[in-house]
């Protein structure tokens, strides 16, 4: 098996940090596990042997690792990490998607994974420029969730609605769109998909036609609300809307 | 006046970094200001144009610091500061308030800030130990929101609900709770205090006695939702109930 390398996005691996993204990537996706690393110091915690345990009910080798668990880590201390293929998946066409559009924060990415699992979402379209979406940062962020999730990239949104024709598109905005309790008192089509813009610049105005502009009320006081609370309270609301 | 420090949590003042965040504490909070930075670089741009003219309106010194700026950034880029007085705030006794048990991230105590906000919640508590309320990564997380909220530190708990007998408490925890919908379908107490716990521990269990357990409900796919995730959550479902 060749060494492993500090991650980079050129990579077909990638790395699930900590223990509790690595259970979750052996317990979600075994078969994309090369190997598991763990920390000379992690060996004999209780975190340590049930990793290990895990892994070998999966029959997936252990290695102990010691200067690629840093590297991966960069600053944070880190004593374990699943060794993961990357993998994309074609999308459901029957279940609602959430769609990220030209998003640039893997912490971002993560956090709405990890909420979109949450709430029931199994399908997410990302559209290209976008940040690395396999990358360990989004992993940790997401807490593993990764790993329960169908993820598609897309060069653009036409692509992505060329393949799932189906989806009727809420499009989260600010300018000109009706307001999220508004549009839930309503009938929503299904399947749907939630769209949600770039981090500084939101979705293109453009966009409107595509389908339904929501906006999520919030007062004058702020300018917008940050990308993952966005999709988080979208997610939430469409989910649990009467 | 004495030349400036990279920030420290003792000193008696912090920086609002980026000129978004900049802008707002010079227009919330003129009198915290105690200067304005700015990058040589930055002095000529429309942003920087601006910034020194409301800082001028405002009777406030502009200072090109360019090596300041830099310390204070750590690694990001940052073209200009304003230089505020840390200030606690007595709450507002009749309004809701969201209560902070030992948060220990800075980036999501700002983006709690910043979604509280925007869901017209003006005063916050927060239950010591916990991240520096006032650190530069707060406020830029907060995009400035902090200047538009009361902040005030407790103790404990104790000493909150002292200061604040009026408060029903609603508490955000994973056991014995009852869900979030059921709770908005009955009637809410008011003035009301929305409390989250510690990102990794959430609130001891012991707490539940205080007031009224909620727990969004999420599926049993992740372990819990994000700290920021789930305040902003709850801040909006109480804002927006029926």
């Amino acid at each position: 098996m060749p060494s492993l390398s500090v991650y980079k996005s050129s990579l077909d691996y990638s790395y699930a940090p900590g223990f509790f993204p690595a259970m979750e990537c052996l317990q979600h996706a075994p078969q994309r596990v090369r190997r598991v690393l763990i920390h000379t110091e992690a060996v004999h915690t209780p975190a340590g042997e049930k990793l290990t345990a895990l892994a070998e009910e999966k029959g997936k080798r252990v290695e102990i690792a010691d200067r690629v668990l840093q590297k991966v880590s960069g600053k944070e201390n880190c004593y374990a990490a699943a060794v993961f293929t990357k993998e994309e998946m074609p999308l459901r066409p029957d279940r609602p998607h959430i769609v990220l559009h030209h998003p640039s924060d893997s912490g971002n990415v993560g956090t709405i994974l990890r909420a979109g699992a949450g709430f029931e979402y199994e399908d997410m379209a990302v559209i290209r420029p976008c940040v690395d979406v396999f990358d360990p940062k989004t992993v940790r962020a997401s807490m593993g969730s990764l790993f329960q999730m169908r993820v598609r990239l897309f060069e653009s949104m036409e692509d992505y609605q060329a393949a799932y024709p189906e989806h009727t598109l809420y499009l989260f905005m600010l300018r000109g769109a009706r307001p999220l309790q508004e549009v839930l008192a309503g009938t929503v089509a299904e399947p749907y998909a939630l769209v949600f813009g770039n981090e500084g610049s939101g979705l293109p105005d453009s966009f409107a036609e595509r389908g339904y502009p929501v906006r999520i009320e919030s007062s004058d006081r702020i300018d917008s609300l940050n990308l993952s609370v966005a999709s988080a309270i979208g997610c939430y609301a469409f989910r649990f809307r009467k």
